[in-house]
């Protein structure tokens, strides 16, 4: 796949996830499950949860269900729901990390975040509201293998997924941890949903016991990594502007980066042989891999 | 049903989630998704929760999933999955409420709020993983009917229904609203998971084009609204220590309450005449009402 057809189905699959973001609020002035008018009005709330969703972002997750339900033959429609409840989760736990007890990050994608806009609680709620959403959209859809498509996605976000991940990240603050251990925050901070992703969409076209879900496993949580290094980078030799928050926030506030254990050529070797690896595991799918193993490569190739 | 009776049954059922609620932490060395051993040891964390879910409770949701799904003749092992989760829920909507941007309290249930057990960033995370592992357990359990199961959990979780709530209340903190309005508010706090409640135990048993869970949902709007004014009521007439949380808080903190609008007698009858609409509202369901009944005048007959 040459780099314009990437660059625009990459725009095409990002305008796809956003116009059923946008859906979502529209329609928000009728209770979307009796279909009456809704009673609570709470427009700050919207207002908080449209900001969190649909400011910018890379949508790289969503892109993500799409290309690989995709490549086990999965129609672009059954896969709306799933993309849009991982944007969902991913757009709430952002909205969370950067409060001021976690991050307390006042910009993201060159935008005041949800606290700094509104107000901390409505961050808070605004966020609980975005997660409630993803299972709620997802439910509506009421796909085949809804019970598998459930549990990979709450499992994901929770505990044992991302949540987990921002715990460990928290918690290593100020510390310098071993490449492993950094490897095991970040498999679960950013992995758990990139995997999710993968797996959203490839449940959506074939059974759980079809072996391409683990070839595509397999891909997600090198691509997942790759990312991770990939942000690490960016943040060293990125600029604000481009980046959309603040460059170098990661030294400033003493987080353990791959740059930081791995030097900064270490790093870059070290992403470019996890998006190898990813390229290889996908060989069970034949020629239906190539956007995947593009969308491998670009998630070491773009610039924020 | 006999005083006795009732509280036997509350007890055994109290009993019967915490069981399911300790399980899913004792279960917390092996992943319960893959079954590998966890990867991601956060003890901070899983302990936050552990106390946000386990520390107290009058449980009172899983009483409604048990008796509403009794009602319609589901066994109670089918009822588990839903009782859990929505237990989950209301728990992780207190940790979340309770933190200092929103109700800033230091005390539940007679022990420290997670906030102040652990620290504000670790309450964030421990709600947002409580509330994923609601979904995560109603999906692992895959009852029939799940997509109308879980669109009636996340539904009644989130903007439409208890975090609405939750916006509304902090909103109107200060003000002197119409009784209309707070009850809407209340319909959306406190209201939306009882309903739910009642929904999820009567979905676990018949379809949800059966007339009775018309009749259900009459009965938990009603009692959801008794329940509320009688909290009301208990935080001017309680003493804190039977409480568990400091009584006269609403009116410390200028919240609007029933009291405040009706008086106190007034608030009492109100409360009263909801219960009575609610039994009535259960007719269609024969004898099978009585529990639900006898619940129903518990609502505002407990003293915390």
């Amino acid at each position: 796949m040459r780099a314009e057809v990437l660059a625009a189905r990459l725009a095409a699959d990002r305008a796809r996830v956003d116009a059923c973001l946008e859906a979502l609020f529209d329609a928000r002035s009728v209770d979307t499950c009796s279909g009456d008018a809704r009673t609570a009005t709470a427009p700050r709330l919207d207002a908080a949860m449209h900001h969190g969703v649909l400011v910018g972002g890379k949508r790289l997750r969503p892109v993500l269900v799409y290309a690989a339900g995709r490549a086990l033959g999965a129609d672009d429609d059954s896969l709306d729901a799933p993309a849009t409840a991982l944007e969902l989760i991913h757009a709430y736990s952002l909205v969370h990390d950067d409060l001021p007890a976690m991050d307390d990050d006042d910009l993201r994608r060159g935008q005041p975040t949800v606290h700094r806009a509104f107000d901390e609680a409505t961050a808070v709620l605004a966020g609980d509201a975005l997660q409630a959403l993803a299972f709620e959209v997802l439910a509506r859809a009421a796909p085949p293998r809804l019970p598998a498509l459930m549990l990979t996605l709450a499992h994901a976000a929770g505990r044992d997924g991302m949540v987990a991940g921002q715990a460990l990240d928290l918690a290593a603050v100020g510390g310098q941890p071993s490449v492993e251990a950094l490897a095991t925050m970040h498999a679960h901070k950013t992995g758990a949903l990139i995997r999710a992703a993968v797996r959203l969409g490839g449940l959506i076209a074939v059974d759980d016991q079809d072996p391409r879900l683990a070839a595509l496993d397999a891909y997600a949580q090198a691509i997942g990594l790759a990312f991770q290094i990939h942000d690490d980078v960016l943040d060293v030799t990125g600029d604000t502007a481009t980046l959309g928050k603040l460059s170098g926030a990661d030294a400033a506030r003493h987080k353990p980066t791959y740059p930081s254990l791995l030097g900064l050529e270490g790093a870059r070797v070290r992403a470019s042989e996890l998006v190898e690896e990813a390229i290889v595991a996908l060989t069970p799918l034949g020629s239906a891999k190539d956007p995947l193993a593009c969308l491998a490569r670009y998630m070491i190739e773009r610039d924020h």
